[in-house]
């Protein structure tokens, strides 16, 4: 499990989870990103079987999520709303380097750090809305925060086959500091990230 | 279901059936784009509801054809390869007009004609495989096809809930006799499309 390097403040579900429709409606985009991310990244590095098998697994599986958002905010008449530029993922995905291997390494860190980021995100949401009473999002947000944690361990150990461990290792650390840093500059909201 | 304007060449599998690797590369990479068109309209159109259930479903179904071919050419041993410019999608897209509702519609039908070329040439792949003792892949092609042709339906249906039908009717009658000219244009090869 990775450390992230900060944690969201207390009061981020207190503001963000008033507004419903532009926090699933930024939630559904994340969701499309994620996956459109891992088959941007089987289109750019396509020759490696167990490499693709997986992103391509994990972009079904993000899709999955996609669905249940989409059909959750139409159960409840909520409408999707356009995603506007993201300046976290900006941020981070600007800390890549521009060389193989290190590219493709910050590639698949700077995804864990956003699915680690997601994973906390989420399960304050599972948290909020259990004690808000509503048990369909709180059990939709422990499932998915699951899962997300499992794709930020799916991504480190992929860098982790494209380049020594223990460089992954020291990277890592360095993003993880980076992200908090991107975090912490940003004004709260109701969106994941 | 839609007529296609042309009907592909018959000698068409007993060349690109020879050269499974580049074919299910090609399909691989099909499938892929065809995600990632799937999510770029709900980016581009995301307030619509049943157009963004639709879609998500639609991008889901077809990660999960990407899962099953890269799970295919890892058991065969065979490596996804690099994509390379895809002439004949560039070439229908470019027939998109550029005002709304002209521009979604269109983008739809465009998708629509590509999922219906994908039933043409999948089902080839399933008859051709079929004879060749392949059943695996045979199999593999005949289920696939039916949801391109299922997806083309859906594609046409999401255009006439966007523009009236004659409009949507006369529109695809055009812009099927631009891909048959496309493809006639095309060099023959292991590719879908």
């Amino acid at each position: 499990m990775i450390a992230l390097g900060s944690s969201t403040h207390p009061a981020w579900f207190a503001t963000s989870g008033q507004h419903l429709g532009a926090l699933l409606s930024d939630h559904l985009h994340c969701e499309r990103k994620a996956a459109e991310n891992a088959m941007s990244l089987v289109r750019r590095y396509p020759n490696q079987a167990a490499f693709v098998e997986a992103l391509t697994r994990l972009a079904h599986e993000e899709t999955s999520h996609l669905v249940q958002v989409a059909a959750i905010m139409n159960e409840r008449g909520l409408v999707v709303r356009s995603d506007g530029p993201n300046r976290y993922a900006r941020a981070l995905l600007a800390q890549m380097r521009g060389n193989e291997p290190e590219r493709r390494v910050d590639a698949l860190l700077c995804a864990a750090l956003i699915e680690a980021r997601s994973h906390e995100r989420l399960s304050l949401l599972a948290r909020g809305f259990q004690q808000r009473g509503d048990q369909q999002l709180a059990d939709f947000y422990a499932a998915l925060g699951d899962a997300e944690e499992r794709h930020a361990e799916i991504y480190v150990s992929l860098a982790k086959d494209a380049a020594p461990t223990a460089a992954v290792d020291d990277r890592l650390a360095e993003l993880v500091e980076r992200e908090a840093e991107i975090l912490a500059a940003l004004p709260h909201g109701p969106r994941i990230h």
